[in-house]
């Protein structure tokens, strides 16, 4: 049958779930049962939302008893696509206190109707000609209000350094000094001339109908990638990109705005679905989620299972590249390594341009580290200078 | 200046809200500043986000002590669009623990970018001859796998009982039963039929990028509204919709999907800035929100702190129609005037539906109730059957 199958959290002060959980399967499709005349129930039934199981914690909360509950809603109820998914299973069940959803699963129909990643772990791979190693990003330093030639000067050292992926900061937009084609055009001239396989995501921003038209222009431009903050425009304005042919980079989705949602410990989404299942289901290629280290951590279990759900072979998508972000510096690369495995991205900000040889230095320091790592060397034991700068200033733990 | 006027509640342990605060305003633009250069300084400091207040509430949380923290953003860091804005000031700030966005205020130049509605309560008004009370609205009841034939009955039912404004369920979307096209055509008709000046709201649905063609095709063919759950797709799909001079027709918003973000204590937005200023910024001609009846309400000051928020003049947009929703029916019409007054929408379901004497006598007991309380008189007091069944049926209080 083709259906949505949705995993909620659940809270009740009197544990009455059974009761809340046929009044959601019902309520949010057909809304009436046992009152209706018999010819009516057989028409409607396979409309029917159904409870497939409860499982109590056994937790108390402040709201209540916990219970995860699935239930199913059959797709002949709504349109295949994200809006009207989320809309059914979350639309005014969100309103209705503490609630979460917490996973989405569609049947294999369904699932159909997605693309997933166009390029995925191994599209990525290719494109940077690394196979055997988690790659390296890094990100854009201070660049409001900064000109071409800063800019230029910064995605140099970094890929001199050694990293496999640029990417924009998140809040720099179309704008007179730095303009998206401009920065397109510099991350072109300035990868060909660098003879490295590395990627430049460019910030994809403006109003949404724009979207696709920058997008193709960008990519005739030269662009290799883009970053987009899908949470501020909506996961099937991502879809659509994704779907477009004429889009051909990977697109890298940014957590920007989604603490709004996934942090709030009683509503919400998990960050694993909204940021593992959903982007990856809506075509992202990468996708960006607090790691696990940090000041503002995510908890341990969520960051894993964000990872699992990006790259997980029980999702019938491409794998989407899980980059845990926040707080990395090459002290961190053994944990991360032993946290999220190969198929990962090693994120950094600070950790690279805050490093006392500047970003080449900070770039060279992690390689150094994700090499020694690789070839199941201690980090400490590595006789090069950068990495050893980089953990006497920032050490080898969290 | 040209700037955005962020309004945080933050929440600290040690209450240390000055360097938090600044954190934020440096953090989210030029990210460094004592350590630049003079002529760097020089440069930049038109992007440097500035702390503007901060208040200090005395509240003690489970986060900590809690404050509300005012911080400007130059315009010159952003795109005038929303998804830009929401992402400079609520970005990567959303992923920093416990922290909500309470308002946003653009300055005169930047409000100036944004639409607003196209009809708002003066053009609603003005569609259904409807001056001197709140309107009254009612939703269709049951109709996933309903044909069109059930839906005419409900919808004749409807405006033959008095209801202004008959909106779809947020979860119809097309379907090969009551297809769009087919329910605009069928809502045209019967309003035409009925002599009276009623408006349908029918759900606009589907891929991002059909909206608009969808919504003009509609129009053509004689809608008259439009159902948006706008937090499915993105305020900017809003804007454009109601950007587009050829959907000339009132939009809804619908706040399906927004409990994500709104109903959590110490995260995400507030209701009024979300489901009040931001969705008439966005072009919304009415506002569905939380009533603060029924069992699970909104707070008491967040309704109506999201219906000031939809009319008040010190937004710069033509009013959003505010509709306070869920457990609403007809004993409740005192207390919905006094506390929302005439510019207000009444808005029911089971309210209509469940009158003993069917969806014309639910309207009709509601279109008692509403002349009695313009005329100052007890709704107890009046000799109408339908209204007297209702207040049997479901009292006079919350
Ligand atoms: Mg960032
Ligand atoms: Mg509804």
């Amino acid at each position: 049958m083709r259906e949505v199958l949705a995993t909620y959290r659940l809270f009740d002060p009197k544990g009455a779930f059974e009761k809340k959980a046929e009044g959601i399967a019902l309520g949010l499709t057909i809304g009436s049962w046992t009152d209706l005349p018999a010819l009516e129930q057989e028409q409607l039934k396979q409309h029917k939302g159904r409870v497939v199981s409860i499982q109590e914690s056994g937790r108390e909360t402040e709201y209540g008893w916990e219970a995860d509950i699935q239930i199913a809603y059959p797709a002949a109820n709504f349109s295949a696509d994200l809006p009207a998914i989320l809309v059914t299973v979350f639309g005014k069940l969100s309103l209705d206190g503490a609630v979460q959803l917490i996973d989405l699963s569609f049947s294999e129909d369904l699932a159909g109707r997605f693309p997933g990643p166009k390029f995925g772990v191994a599209g990525i791979r290719e494109k940077t000609g690394v196979y055997d190693r988690p790659l390296l990003m890094s990100i854009f330093k201070g660049v409001i209000g900064r000109d071409l030639a800063f800019m230029e000067k910064q995605l140099k050292a970094q890929i001199e350094g050694g990293i496999d992926i640029v990417k924009d900061d998140e809040i720099l937009f179309d704008n007179p000094l730095t303009p998206f084609e401009e920065r397109v055009k510099l991350g072109q001239r300035v990868i060909k001339e660098s003879g490295r396989k590395a990627l430049y995501a460019v910030n994809l921003s403006g109003r949404t109908s724009e979207l696709k038209e920058k997008a193709r222009r960008g990519v005739e431009l030269g662009a290799s990638a883009y970053l987009f903050n899908v949470f501020a425009y909506g996961l099937d304005v991502l879809q659509e990109l994704a779907e477009d042919p004429d889009i051909n980079v990977p697109i890298m989705a940014h957590p920007a705005v989604s603490g709004a949602f996934t942090s709030a410990p009683y509503h919400g989404f998990s960050t694993d679905l909204m940021l593992g299942k959903l982007v990856r289901t809506a075509g992202a290629d990468f996708t960006l989620f607090p790691s696990p280290y940090g000041s503002v951590a995510l908890e341990r279990s969520a960051a894993l299972k964000t990872a699992q759900m990006a790259l997980d072979e029980s999702v019938p998508f491409k794998p989407t590249f899980p980059v845990p972000s926040a707080g990395i510096h090459p002290g961190l690369v053994p944990v991360l390594f032993k946290d999220f495995g190969t198929d990962s991205i090693i994120n950094a900000g600070g950790g690279v341009h805050g490093h006392p040889n500047g970003a080449q230095g900070g770039g060279r320091a992690f390689r150094q580290a994700i090499d020694a790592v690789i070839a199941g060397q201690a980090i400490a034991d590595v006789d090069q200078e950068d990495l050893k700068m980089a953990l006497q200033l920032w050490g080898s733990g969290k």
